[in-house]
């Protein structure tokens, strides 16, 4: 039985190799968002469409995207996506494009739209897994040359298999970045689906100019905003955000041969009084060397760091898009009634500053039928699918409308005629999955979302009721006027004057009365209203 | 401006460089699970607990195994599991526990619990990075040597980084492996939570010893069964499941000579005839060297190869409960008044071959209120979050419950006093995410769920209906009870027969009448029943 065992620990062990996160990621394309022609699709078109604005606003240039779907068969679709941002440098193309977990945005706390360094990579990985061709791509950043490269990933160790490549260098001064790829899809016309992405995007980012040359035509977004909005800035880990193991990685590899000098430069909101109260706190010497530090005192070192009072986290690492942009978007391409926006203050989660934003479309020609339609955007691009694992719909199915003059039944998706737009800006989005569709439900995400959606809920509810006020002010209207011809016969009969000037100073009457009874209305609620939103702070579970 | 740009992109490349997969799943822990210290204590166990039940099963060993919880302070948790198994040899150790995506269980296609080479090494890396501590495994394989280690990951490597090791030779004979960690987390007794994790282990596992020592006491889940399920079968991939990049790359690494060879040892389902079918369809040469096709002359194969008709993937892969073992498990634990079950045939989704199985408990005891209690299952694994996003649930909505006799508004989920349970089996599990709590949707994995539901449903309506014929038929006999006295009384008084003896016949009589009508109307049922099991096989959307 013994030996029988051990055989058995050996055999398996014998099993045992590593994977390549490339071949990972093959095998779980849906991990991806590759998990349907449909969705693979939209997937291709969102990580080019992202990479190009980030490249752009980046670099500081007003965005001009271009995207081709072209059907080649029944299931092959070819895509094209071509930008004016600054372009790749030639060395470093194949890794950027080819070589999964290979970028500079996961090192660097800023809000930008891709994040991992995953995105355009698993566009090449699921173009190859599925045609067996290499994508296409062709750079330049100004000087003259032009880049050209056939790419594939190599799967088995994750490294960029370069099948072609050329410099032109023809002297064409142009800069921008061009990808083609071939991937197996489908192409249907939805909520979920390119179209869509793309006419949200254009919604969320109305500097930058779309063209969308799909299989049914082509659609021009043009700029409605010649102006981009501030870069937004890097920073630095806040100490409140950050663990223990992540705290030891940074003590070991830090530049400053200090603490003191450790504390100030690699975090944010760390300034000379904190770091010396810090290292006093620890019982450590400020002026110790950080990779010197032994198990016990980094830990000790963490523990005051934590204990210390700190300012939150700067805010200008953070773009919103701000209240006016968010009507004028909602404005644009919804037909309603009544509009609001709003744009909480900044929040903090796991030491990570975020910005919710929300805004409702209500009435008009919006169908009384069903749930509200509901936008959600994170670092302004659209998510479109995994809706019900996402912090922004729960927090919308949990949040009581009834109260605000919506339909609702249970913890469920309100229903009437109206959109619900929420926007969640940060320089780390936390996404359920690598495909970046749904937002994890933080609780302080959470909340924020809430108290933005509640304030909406008042004052949707003051232009309800309004409604309803001004249509039982018809009513009595109604019973006025009714009367009033015999009225003023009657008092014609009486008085000698004409039946037709009394009947027009009684309707005179009527309305100034009618205008000064909406006023004293209006006021006594706007009075409990304040009230009521000073009051009602909700806790999200 | 163009010098600028030039600029621009070279400082960009400046920035750019490799993430290690370790470092990647350290910032996005959530992916793993580890989103909230009650979801991570959950997941740590939950990992540790899989391993063991497939080391086990895999070394053909009844499993024992002990999982302990202590609260070290209030947010600090010790954790030590220790089962029983095969071991793992000593120098496989520290990749087996501390390199991600190091493992066996990627590269063969059988039915296991763990598939992706991330879960236990994703215990230590959450361990790590919030206590800062190293994980201690202690293990045998029965050769009267212990390994001990204490290790950690190397985190920007992704390698294990050894902090002791040593080997104690004192021939005490004993296989089996001991983990224990420390980590961030909170204990929450509830139904997304670790006690209700292990309650549903012992269901779904019930020749698993299991004892549970956690901070609210001891509690034991003996054997139920002795006997260990047949070992799930190997089997190579079905030609209608694999890509073009795929296959070209198993094109590549063959140790087969030529195309026959290939197709047939590299391929299930496909013999001699076959594979020169596909060969004379792509026009190919039969007795080439794989390793020596060229781009297009590939793809022709792969084209060729979709073509032919083969079998469905075999069967003895895969380990189904069985209806037997799902009624006894779910009648140990629910207190109900009917239990139905169902094993539904083998099914093919993207060339994986796998079993849905149902199961339903209802009335007795379970609450009437709410919505029914789901339990979800895949590869003996309970699924405790992310329901919401589960196929499972999706296509419990989405079963028109109302005519089998539940509440159910719209396409929520029913309501009334039931547990439903679905148990997934399969060579390869769809997950939505690297935390594995939910299947995805794929439309050949939804169909088979409904038609298994609907295969409940029926037999639930006929118990519930049956249910409301006895009270009628009670309703009826009361009404013939209460007239019985009288009617004696005067038959007694006509026929001279002793009333007390008339009544008796009579009630014998009403008793016969009342088990006819019943039978009657049973075989009636049952007819209409079957014939709406035939007709109604819904397609998922």
């Amino acid at each position: 039985m013994v030996e029988d065992i051990t055989k058995t620990a050996e055999e398996m062990a014998k099993e045992q190799r590593a994977v390549s996160v490339s071949e990972f990621f093959e095998r779980n394309r849906h991990l991806l968002g590759y998990d349907n022609p449909t969705k693979a699709l939209l997937t291709v078109v969102k990580e080019i469409v992202d990479n190009s604005l980030d490249a752009c606003e980046e670099a500081r240039i007003l965005p001009k995207i271009y995207i081709e779907i072209k059907q080649k068969t029944p299931d092959i679709f070819k895509i094209v996506g071509k930008d004016n941002g600054p372009g790749i440098v030639d060395k470093q193309i194949p890794f950027t494009m080819a070589k999964l977990l290979y970028g500079s945005k996961f090192f660097k706390l800023y809000q930008s739209r891709g994040q991992q360094g995953l995105g355009i990579k698993g566009c090449v990985l699921y173009s190859q897994l599925t045609t067996g061709k290499p994508t296409t791509v062709i750079s330049s950043t100004g000087d003259g040359k032009t880049s050209y490269y056939e790419l594939m990933i190599d799967v088995k160790r994750n490294e960029p298999n370069i099948i072609s490549h050329r410099i032109d260098n023809d002297g064409r001064i142009w800069h921008g970045l061009k990808v083609e790829m071939e991937i197996e899809g489908r192409y249907i016309e939805s909520k979920t689906s390119v179209n869509e992405y793309i006419r949200q995007t254009a919604i969320a980012n109305p500097y930058a100019e779309i063209i969308f040359d799909g299989p049914n035509g082509k659609i021009e977004y043009p700029r409605s905003a010649n102006v981009l909005p501030p870069l937004p800035k890097e920073i630095k880990p806040h100490p409140h955000g950050i663990e223990l193991g992540m705290f030891r990685r940074m003590l070991e590899s830090t530049k400053s041969r200090n603490l003191i000098g450790f504390l100030v430069n690699d975090f944010s909101r760390v300034g000379r009084n904190s770091a010396e109260e810090v290292c006093k706190l620890a019982g450590i010497d400020q002026e110790k060397n950080p990779t010197q530090l032994n198990t016990e005192e980094s830990e000790t070192l963490f523990k005051a760091l934590k204990k210390v009072k700190l300012m939150r986290p700067p805010t200008d690492c953070l773009s919103p898009l701000g209240e006016d942009l968010l009507l004028k978007g909602m404005q644009k391409e919804i037909k309603a009634e009544f509009f609001a926006a709003i744009t909480r203050p900044t929040s903090v989660y796991r030491g990570n500053p975020f910005v919710v934003e929300c805004a409702i479309a209500y009435g008009g020609e919006l169908s009384q039928e069903g749930s509200v339609e509901i936008m959600r955007l994170s670092n302004k691009v659209p998510l479109l699918y995994q809706a019900g694992d996402c912090a922004i719909t729960k927090a919308i199915a949990t949040t009581d409308w009834k109260r605000y003059g919506l339909q609702q039944s249970g913890k469920s998706l309100p229903t009437g005629p109206a959109v619900i737009m929420v926007h969640f800006a940060s320089v780390w989005v936390p996404y359920v999955s690598e495909s970046k569709q749904a937002l994890a439900a933080y609780p302080a995400i959470m909340k924020e979302i809430k108290l933005g959606l509640q304030e909406l809920g008042r004052r949707l509810q003051k232009h309800v009721s309004g409604k309803r006020r001004a249509e039982m002010q018809k009513k009595r209207r109604k019973i006025f006027e009714r009367y009033i011809p015999e009225v003023a016969k009657s008092l014609e009969e009486l008085s000698d004057v004409k039946k037709e000037i009394i009947q027009k100073k009684l309707v005179e009457m009527i309305e100034k009365k009618a205008v000064k009874i909406e006023e004293v209305e209006e006021n006594v609620e706007e009075r409990s209203g304040r009230k009521v939103s000073e009051v009602r702070e909700e806790d999200s579970e």
